[in-house]
């Protein structure tokens, strides 16, 4: 038996295993039987715009070679979308500053290896997206977890940062966040990019769910911070899961080494994504009626869930998630996640891996699913619970 | 000024940089100018199959939403690559081995990072695929470089490994080979296959040129070695470099580990290159026509470049370099391929980021570009040379 290494000893992103086992669940049905509920999956069940799907048609049957662009990306999209922070948050970004990525999720190895080194120190509100820190450890970096609760909308605060000894060497902040969906305050922010920048901690903002908040402001740390990386995506409000392509703004002085490391780990994001993704920006009458199932998804539940017997639920500021305390019903919310799957045929992600000290008595609940079954789960969830 | 990681230390791919110079060079010409000769580049000038093409766009007009898929990737398209182990090789590969990836380039931080620890020494041929080096440092192993030349056809041997002292964690293999477009016979594949599972050295086993030989039989680790890592791309023979995808063989062991990992670091592999990867299998026709275009720009430079004055080229097996020895010419590649570049019109690699010790004495030259350039590369070096 050969060795293996550290990252071997990754946690799953467990909520891939519940897909799976919701799938299974579904094809297990027989026929008639009501189908599964899908609250589990962190994704649109829409596709991309229609804007971005023909500009893709279009330059495949023209017979585009695709290949290779540069690391960082087709320069006409790396030019839209620093327009994109003039016409959205009205601030000035270079486009040499933005680097466009494998989605999200490639952009995580790059910002952590540019910016920390093994055994740094990376700060984070507990709940978290869980390859955060699972990235972080396979990279032999440290999470360091700070327990939010509603008293903070699940965000941290400048007091938890002050008390924190020694100091991290960096700061994940994502507002709106997954899984709780709550946001920070432009004053919050701005105020936690200040500290981070004053205190040489090294700010990382994951702004994969901007375009889909409620109420709230959207605040972009590219405004707050010369010193901050950035992190967003045209995953959700583009709707372009699959086609995983995402960017950067990188901050002056991390921007020659990610495009190294960029060269060396992805050579470049997938060619026909960015030219889709350039055109999603065409597709915003549709993204925005995307946006209107999630609110009309997002009222449902928060009228219903709390008759239904979930009542404690995060402040649902943005994303698609709603994240419900269900320490009255659980402790532990695997085994409730599961009985709910087979008995209510209702999927949700149990919470153990966004907090692994709480998460026993957390479910996250996403909306962006159908909108009936949306309507549909309430009454399912009463009716079972009630059983 | 806040600090920033070891990984920020990461050199370029310095390939990269030298097509962002061809390009430059290219749009600075005057019209009518004699174009430049791009024998830089490491990707097909063809785009992929149609077969490929057309079922990308088939899946798109269909409307398929274009998720993510489960983080190994379609089962149909790992069904397919298993059954091409069969067709291509007569060796059974169970699909649950099969790792769809981003591209042969997503394959290597998994296999390392589950394979090795910071602190591990990675062999390897030098010259070598500069990647391998760059990414193992930024994830903080070591590669450990095992300096080769012609008598080994500038690949590794049993004697090399045997005086390694310590010895290495693992050991990564091309077989054909980038830059040097060489090759491991069947026997000496094997026996290294064999010494390293002795030895406990885990080998990586890069296939990403297989399908591409002129002559010598290409042989799989996966039909030699239970604990070996192969890893492979839809890149180079399925033309499709700019697509993203390639895939990798896990042994055993390394299955669930690696599952998790990408579950964190990619979710996975663009859908639509999946889609459009499985379909690429119908292409063999087109493909075969590809290479045939290959073996002729190969011929044509065996025959033109030592009248020209490179006549010291590594035995040119597969892949579509050449290495050349320009040790009589020069002993600074990068100025020497630059001058070439102002004067003669031709790009080609210095031989730097390929073997940092000796690289200065060798050029890389590409041949899977236009045929009409690789004729006319001959005469123009050789007027060049005389000047």
């Amino acid at each position: 038996m050969l060795k293996t290494g550290r990252g071997a000893e990754a946690p799953p992103f467990l909520v891939m295993d519940v897909i799976a086992a919701a799938n299974a669940r579904e094809a297990a049905l027989p026929p008639g039987a009501p189908g599964v509920l899908r609250m589990e999956v962190g994704q649109p069940s829409t596709g991309a715009p229609r804007a971005a799907v023909e500009a893709a048609m279009r330059a495949l049957s023209a017979g585009a070679p695709m290949g290779y662009t540069e690391a960082f990306g087709l320069r006409s999209l790396r030019e839209r979308i620093a327009r994109h922070y003039e016409e959205k948050y009205a601030v000035t970004v270079a486009p040499n500053r933005v680097a466009v990525t494998v989605g999200a999720s490639g952009a995580f190895p790059l910002a952590f290896l540019a910016a920390f080194d093994p055994g740094d120190r990376v700060a984070m509100a507990a709940p978290f997206y869980p390859p955060y820190a699972n990235i972080l450890t396979a990279l032999g970096m440290v999470p360091q977890l700070l327990p939010c609760d509603a008293s903070t909308r699940f965000q941290p605060s400048i007091a938890m940062l002050e008390a924190l000894d020694p100091r991290p060497d960096g700061l994940i902040v994502a507002s709106p966040c997954n899984p709780a969906g709550t946001m920070l305050s432009a004053g919050e922010l701005g105020a936690i990019a200040r500290w981070c920048h004053e205190n040489g901690v090294r700010l990382i903002s994951d702004e994969i769910y901007h375009g889909l908040s409620y109420g709230m402001e959207e605040t972009t740390a590219a405004a707050l911070s010369d010193s901050a990386v950035v992190i967003n995506s045209f995953s959700k409000y583009f709707s372009m899961t699959g086609w995983r392509i995402g960017w950067m703004v990188l901050p002056e002085d991390l921007i020659r080494p990610v495009e190294c490391l960029a060269q060396n780990m992805f050579i470049s994001a997938p060619h026909v994504a960015q030219v889709a993704a350039e055109a999603a920006f065409g597709g915003v009458e549709e993204l925005e009626a995307n946006k209107a199932a999630y609110a009309r998804n997002r009222d449902r539940l928060l009228a219903g869930l709390p008759a239904a017997g979930f009542d404690r639920l995060a402040a649902a500021d943005g994303a698609f998630y709603l994240w419900a305390d269900i320490g009255h019903l659980t402790n532990d919310s695997v085994a409730f996640a599961a009985r709910m799957l087979a008995e209510a045929g209702i999927a949700a992600t149990p919470g153990v891996d966004f907090d692994p000290a709480r998460g026993g008595r957390f479910l996250r609940f996403s909306y962006c699913g159908a909108e009936a079954a949306m309507a549909e789960a309430p009454a399912r969830l009463y009716s079972w619970l009630r059983r």
